[in-house]
């Protein structure tokens, strides 16, 4: 059983966003795989996906402020600025985070631990509406 | 052919750990595979799995001191602190690392190169037993 | 329907590299593909691939110089340097990309955003040629 769906994320602040409700919502044929995976995909190389603690709301926070240590804004540091001081960082961002998140599917729900959701991560100041590609492998 | 199975890793100490052998030992179903992947997930927000080399431990130290350096444990930069310090980075340390790894399953062996091996990371200093999911997806 | 192909990329100098083209190139099976996933596995513990922005070459010179700085290398901060000093850094930078990208196909194409592309980075000084696994599920 293949289905695959393609879906916009309404444009978002910059930062980490808790996407679980979202994404599940758009699959209702998920009750219907006993045994599977769910491949979420972004088509953007300025925004990611990754999975992560779905309840406090400062870890969010916390991702933010870390990975915009990590990777710094600077209009000297990069060769590639055409777009901004944010434009760089986003496309480093989104690979040390990636661009996909895999999540095993099992007796018709996500089989996520207790504590993990999806988070869509916005690198852009301005990304606008972002697109994602919904794959369900099951039987 | 689809087969899926919820294994539990003992708990272990805090850094990276080779868990090859013990994954695929639990998978006889692996050598009636012709082709296919496996989908190897874990099911906590601070720990993760990577892929790298199988042979020298001292890899696994360096991985360690690394990723220690890399997202600094701190009683003042995070904002969601309410399990310790070692708690916020574990997170982060998940992220950048990431949830699952997928590989390739190819006349009923794993098709790893020869230097690469399962790791499971371990960030918190204390824990516990961990859960995977594996999925073998093949024909 | 699983297709399966070992394909080897030539050696290239140490750094980051497009190979959208070379990888669908192998793939005339593609076209037969309504709904699925490739999985495309490097087979390398000092070497990674990454989905990233497919048309300023500025990008790809800029992510070299970046995982340069966030993983120095160095002549005492690693235990592990049998093979020199950018052996452990191109193990670190293995595992912050990944071992593997994973890529929805629908209606016979590669369903990427406009922007996105295959990276193959070569972390290691002369890394030489370097072995892929194409898995391409579907219907």
């Amino acid at each position: 059983m293949f289905v695959q769906k393609e879906i916009t994320l309404r444009a978002r602040s910059r930062g980490f966003h808790l996407v679980t409700t979202e994404v599940r919502s758009q699959l209702p044929e998920l009750t219907s795989v006993r045994r599977g995976i769910l491949h979420v995909f972004i088509k953007h190389s300025s925004a990611s996906l990754t999975l992560n603690e779905n309840a406090d709301p400062t870890v969010r926070a916390d991702f933010e402020t870390y990975f915009t240590a990590l990777v710094p804004e600077s209009s000297t540091r990069y060769e590639h600025d055409t777009e901004g001081d944010d434009d760089m960082p986003a496309h480093l961002k989104a690979s040390l985070l990636g661009s996909s998140v895999s999540i095993p599917v099992t007796d018709g729900r996500l089989n996520l631990g207790t504590w993990q959701g999806i988070y869509f991560c916005e690198h852009r100041d301005s990304g606008g509406p972002r697109s994602l590609v919904l794959t369900l492998i099951g039987e």
